[in-house]
């Protein structure tokens, strides 16, 4: 029923161009950042751990461990914003990466490019930053490394950081194991990072008071793993924003996600801003949220356990995984009607994190 | 004796300068770098691991399971040069800093930095190299992540790589480990990516005829560990060349490194580029070269080992570990007369790697 009730919502994608030049849109985490993926990296480069598609890759060792790695590259502009600054965000980012898969983070390495005439001062900050993220995720930085370029080839300083975790036995959580009857919990209000920043490069002409979410999620997701043994997927909604995370695994689990709009938590200056702009809240990237998929007889509990953690205490359901339209996204508005919500194309705000 | 020879040949080095601004040679793997190191990131994200002071560093897993994980950003300029490339460069100096631990480099991941603009056909060039050298070494990629800035805020791209090994049993290599006695094997000639890339820029102004010499050392070292199961040090002379290595095990084993100029291999064509431009090949980068120290019983076996190998058939024993001056590296030179050579100072060729 519902899937001939949306048929007509079903836009018909426009084909992805295909740039001779690589274009801010290919770093939104996007539509055209999954077709790079796709087209240039995966035919070389790809194998069964990293196409697998979740936010680390899950290694087997010979003794029978499992590490869960992840990388992202760092090169938020403005370095600093209300809530965080890079370094900040390098560390969580690769804890909470990490963490999606179920995994102990552990373990980091950061490879730094500096810019010729960069404050040191600057510098000294961000790493005060990272080292304060890293004791409140309790994590240990293991390799590192410097390189600087000459002034106007960098923007301050760029970080990439690579997280190293341990994946418990029985653990498996991925983006392919959504489940029709599934719930789907959002740990709190989204689009706080993406309007930070954006209020940081002074873009908005007045103040919004919001924050960026950026924190480490990892102790929340251990309480969650406490709790409820059969997580099918957690996911941290970060670059592309809710809408195009939901995207990718309703592809992976080939399912069709159905989530409701008034139910999703949104500031209301965080609102006014998407309204002022055109942008749609579901697209503005987040940092210290995550989504979690469960069957549904774990949903109460675990709701519960989220919300007793302070970075999940805004936790609430915001829809379930059906059969069909299998990998697509469902968006029930405020005025009823359900319309097909696709990844973020082209770019909306570059350089988030 | 030799101490006292010498004493009037060591220079005073100059108090390094504390800069209130990044400068180039922060990222030059010489001095500078070393005291950013150790200002700026030791006190604040500094722990045993980091601070050991090797290519990587070594985690001992509650399973017993010993990895080692290295990180290293390439920024090099030009992206391309004779007898390699940016990619080859990313995955042979992660697989290098890891097998320097002695331990056998698995995987890696990858962070890309774009520049909006960047011609497509470049990046999938860079892309092809790097499964090349995967396949060479015989690694995987389990995570990646692209990131684009805005044209002018790059310069075409950067790629940070972060490499996971494993440490077989009974392994211990450390810079650290260096006793008096032993014996230093250089794996063939020095300077070759440094002329290399100095050509690729148009900088030289003629043909020297010289490639890189990048190229993974993992196989070379197996057959090494397979060869002597008393290797005390390894260490790939890079970024501030062979007589920065040296420094740095000198310091960190606290011995006197003692070798002589005449048996340090170096191409003709290198040492009159070198001759040229006023540089000393002690100084300059390589890529596919590595150094080993070992109890003198040894040497002759595991010299023949690494000349049957295609990356060390040139390989040479250049000195002996002495006991003082302790921390400093001596270079008999070819007129007889014995100095003090120090780590790079500045910055020689900035973005080599």
């Amino acid at each position: 029923m519902l899937e001939e009730s949306v048929n007509e919502n079903i836009s018909c994608p426009l084909p992805i161009q295909h740039h001779d030049k690589i274009v801010l849109g290919h770093g939104s985490g996007g539509k055209l950042t999954h077709d790079l993926i796709q087209r240039v990296f995966f035919p070389k480069l790809g194998n069964r751990i990293l196409e697998s598609g979740d936010d680390s890759g899950i290694i087997d060792l010979d003794s029978g461990v499992k590490l869960a790695i992840s990388v992202d590259s760092h090169v938020v502009s403005p370095l600093f914003f209300k809530g965080g600054d890079i370094g900040r965000l390098a560390v969580c980012g690769t804890v909470n990466d990490i963490s999606m898969s179920g995994a102990t983070p552990l373990y980091f390495t950061a490879g730094f490019i500096l810019e010729e005439g960069l404050d040191h001062q600057i510098l000294t900050n961000v790493i005060e930053s990272m080292e304060k993220a890293a004791k409140e995720a309790g994590v240990l930085m293991v390799a590192g490394d410097t390189k600087v370029v000459q002034k106007g080839k960098a923007d301050g300083l760029y970080i990439t950081t690579t997280g190293i975790g341990i994946v418990p036995d029985n653990v498996n959580i991925r983006g392919a194991n959504a489940r029709p009857g599934d719930v789907i919990i959002l740990s709190g209000t989204i689009g706080d990072h993406g309007i930070a920043v954006l209020e940081a490069r002074n873009e908005l002409g007045f103040t919004s008071g919001i924050a960026s979410d950026v924190a480490p999620l990892n102790k929340l997701v251990s309480e969650m793993l406490a709790e409820c043994n059969e997580l099918h997927v957690l996911r941290d909604p970060t670059r592309g924003g809710l809408a195009t995370t939901l995207n990718e695994i309703a592809r992976q689990s080939n399912v069709c996600i159905l989530i409701e709009e008034n139910r999703i938590p949104v500031k209301p200056p965080v609102m006014a801003v998407c309204e002022m702009l055109g942008y749609e809240p579901i697209y503005m990237a987040n940092e210290g949220k995550l989504i979690a998929i469960v069957p549904e007889k774990y949903a109460a509990k675990l709701l519960e356990t989220m919300q007793n953690n302070r970075f999940g205490s805004e936790s609430v359901i915001i829809g379930t995984i059906i059969e069909k339209p299998q990998g697509k996204v469902l968006l029930k508005t405020q005025l009823g009607t359900t319309r097909v919500i696709d990844m973020l194309s082209g770019e909306m705000l570059p350089r988030i994190c």
